[in-house]
């Protein structure tokens, strides 16, 4: 989902800073930020970026509305910037990679071009939609991973954090589930939505077997039948064998049952084995409760025969690191290349406006990206980023610009992709992204270097301050 | 914020499982629902029940649209289904505790009566908005008791999960918080909206002391100067001093600096120094970067000088607990009390419709709650809710009822109280929790205790079953 208006989803010093640029006569300096993010979540080795099409759909709304402007009078802004803000039109240059690609910590993946003015003002709109959306899709592609053939339907909706339900259940999908249970999500994404039935519905008949017949009756192609209401193994599984015969009679077939509760590696090769013994080898055995990367891995590891995965709370909030640090740093204002300074030289920032470089393996696996100036050559050394008698030599690799412009003067510039395309597209990445760097434990660092250019400016810069 | 359009905000088997209900002709059965959590967030000792005003509003827009129904369509429901939708009206009765109030595991603190599809159908919405809101507003209240009385301001939106992060502003005022940064938020909601400064408004300028100096022009009586963009001590607070002196010649205060780096207890003490011996014991201290209810208190602990603290990523995403572990569980079907049996004793559910009795010690603090059905006279004494031997007599105590109807045919019978209404009662309630319940570390178990008439029936059902 994305706001209609969005101009004012944003923190308030943004809007006093921009007050300020404006009475100072400094709101058509030219300035350039950049989105990056330092820390991987979930102790992991790579990042989807997701959140660009929101974004984008967002970018086309931006203008200050009249209800917006009284508010921001009440809250005593002056007159001639809100008549400013008024006949605002929003015309940053944004470049971007791609929605699904594969990033890494650092990198400038976005960046936004214009005055000052517009592009200070889209910093919390854009940190709030790409950081989650990042987060969740990378969290997906997790999970996704663990449970590798075997389909993963979002079930989180009940647990997500408020109306950003709306936006894990599209980012799951980018980080390669194949359904959600948010009917909504489905609906405004083109998302195939799925489900099973609660206990409250087993509890609201007489007994289980009249609870599954009866839900089987209306979904002969489609049943899920809940088998842990009372006894999983004495009733549960006993009844749905029974309806799946049943239905068997009258040609059709029972899709699966899920188990909910207990343990799950146990219960599900009990299942299983019942199940086939009666001749259903083709019932499938959903789980859920609780599930995530770790706990699907070790359902396998155990040879629990489940073959559909419902995931929620995990999935939906990052339960285990609940936010992308992502950040927003002015990288030149005015036609000067800036950096931020700090204590912790990793937190120093990337003058300049940038491009990040892909260099590929011959057998088409990432080799390792490169930062450099944005209108430089692409460099054929790229250094560690500070530890100075580090380098490497990628001229004879095969390299790929990752950053696109989507955005030019105010209009999206792309054909916004479709959420089908994107998860295509973060799949065909993984895919290149080498084992060590996904595996959970530890995984290897992807090398980040920077072009010498971008690192003799960055030096220089440092000196002068 | 609320959905215009919530009826789709939903997972897809509350929906097949009202076709169900329907199309067996069981769809008139009444039925009850009890919402309530299980555990206690941040292993503290309360929760602080929110989302109820969003929920009666949403509750209100409840009704099937005509895209809604075409989508539903597409995805096979039945046509004798749609046609009933189109003209459903949403009409259950609710009780339920009041926003803001104080509440503990498994009480069920807000009812559903009504059909099985109303009842049913209101699931996933009710959870969404009342799991998310009350966790983010007990997170606040824990990290305003670290607080004390210094302001607590919410800077969170960057880094909230996506739209959540409306809610959360909203939720954060009536855990206690006295601002956000949040502008929609505050637009919507009527919260005063706070903010100060970034770093790259002091990188924008030549020097800090120009861009300090440049801020303090336009908001004379309102800056808070961000002081660590180079160094703190050397340039920040030296430079912040030079303007507020500036400031004082023109008739006017600087309100304070900020830190939002390095060690904020040793910057807070130096910089306080420094604020005094210039003679500016009037500016405060405003601290942001990582913060929540533990670090507030250390910092304290250690005698730290802050006046006011930004909370941001910790207090939005609920950092540490992400989630709450709310549900929604049947409890009576067509005038027959139900619960769900489980292998373990404390999920076992309690039947039939019930109340929440809270007793207070005469001092007014809250001594216990009791749980007792509906139609019951408020019991004397009140059980173990699975050690049978335990009981506590509370017969002598003042007792108050804490479920209202709220919700009755499907109008909203009282009056939505204001935001600033639930905050207050939230902090009148929490005030009434006596202290070794909000210890942040192993807090006292609050007791809640069953009717005798409530255990006898549950232990008659699960005998039956």
């Amino acid at each position: 989902m994305i706001l209609k208006k969005p101009a004012l989803y944003t923190d308030l010093y943004e809007l006093t800073m921009a007050q300020g640029y404006f009475l100072s006569g400094r709101h058509e300096q030219p300035a350039t930020f950049d989105y990056f993010f330092r820390r991987l979540p979930f102790d992991g080795g790579y990042v989807i970026f997701a959140g660009l099409s929101d974004l984008l759909q967002m970018i086309q709304n931006f203008k200050f509305h009249v209800d917006e402007i009284d508010f921001l009078r009440k809250q005593g802004f002056k007159e001639e910037f809100l008549t400013y803000l008024k006949e605002f039109e929003f015309k940053p240059t944004i470049h971007s990679v791609k929605e699904g690609e594969v990033i890494f910590p650092n990198e400038p993946v976005l960046r936004v071009e214009g005055t000052i003015i517009e592009a200070q003002i889209l910093e919390t709109l854009l940190l709030n939609t790409l950081n989650f959306s990042s987060l969740i899709a990378t969290k997906a592609a997790r999970i996704k991973q663990a449970a590798g053939e075997k389909p993963v339907v979002d079930f989180g909706l009940r647990r997500s954090q408020g109306l950003g339900g709306l936006q894990a259940s599209k980012a799951a999908i980018i980080g390669g589930f194949e359904g959600t249970s948010n009917v909504l999500a489905g609906m405004q994404n083109d998302i195939p939505v799925n489900g099973t039935m609660a206990h409250s519905w087993i509890q609201s008949f007489e007994d289980e077997l009249t609870a599954f017949r009866t839900y089987a009756q209306y979904y002969p192609d489609s049943s899920i039948l809940l088998v842990d209401t009372y006894s999983t193994l004495k009733h549960g599984v006993p009844n749905a064998i029974k309806v799946a015969k049943e239905l068997e009679e009258k040609g059709h077939k029972l899709v699966g049952i899920r188990l909910d509760s207990g343990d799950l590696a146990y219960f599900a090769r009990k299942s299983r084995e019942m199940l086939d013994k009666a001749g259903l080898e083709y019932v499938k055995i959903a789980v859920s409760n609780q599930l995530d990367e770790y706990l699907i891995k070790s359902l396998f590891d155990q040879g629990a025969p489940i073959d559909l995965f419902g995931v929620g709370t995990k999935l939906v909030t990052a339960y285990d690191d609940p936010a992308l640090d992502g950040v927003y740093k002015l990288s030149s204002i005015n036609g000067k290349p800036t950096l931020k300074i700090s204590e912790n030289e990793e937190k120093v920032t990337l003058p300049d406006a940038k491009k990040v470089i892909r260099y590929f393996n011959q057998d088409g696996s990432f080799y390792s990206d490169g930062i450099a100036l944005a209108d430089e050559e692409i460099p054929d050394v790229i250094y560690h980023p500070y530890i100075t008698h580090r380098s490497t030599n990628v001229g004879h690799l095969r390299s790929e610009e990752l950053q696109h412009k989507v955005v030019e003067n105010g209009q999206v510039v792309i054909e916004i992709p479709t959420l089908k395309e994107s998860a295509q597209y973060a799949h065909s990445r993984l895919q290149k992204l080498n084992d060590e760097h996904k595996r959970f434990d530890n995984p290897h660092v992807y090398k980040v270097g920077l072009s010498n250019q971008l690192r003799e400016l960055k030096i220089e810069l440092l000196k002068k301050a």
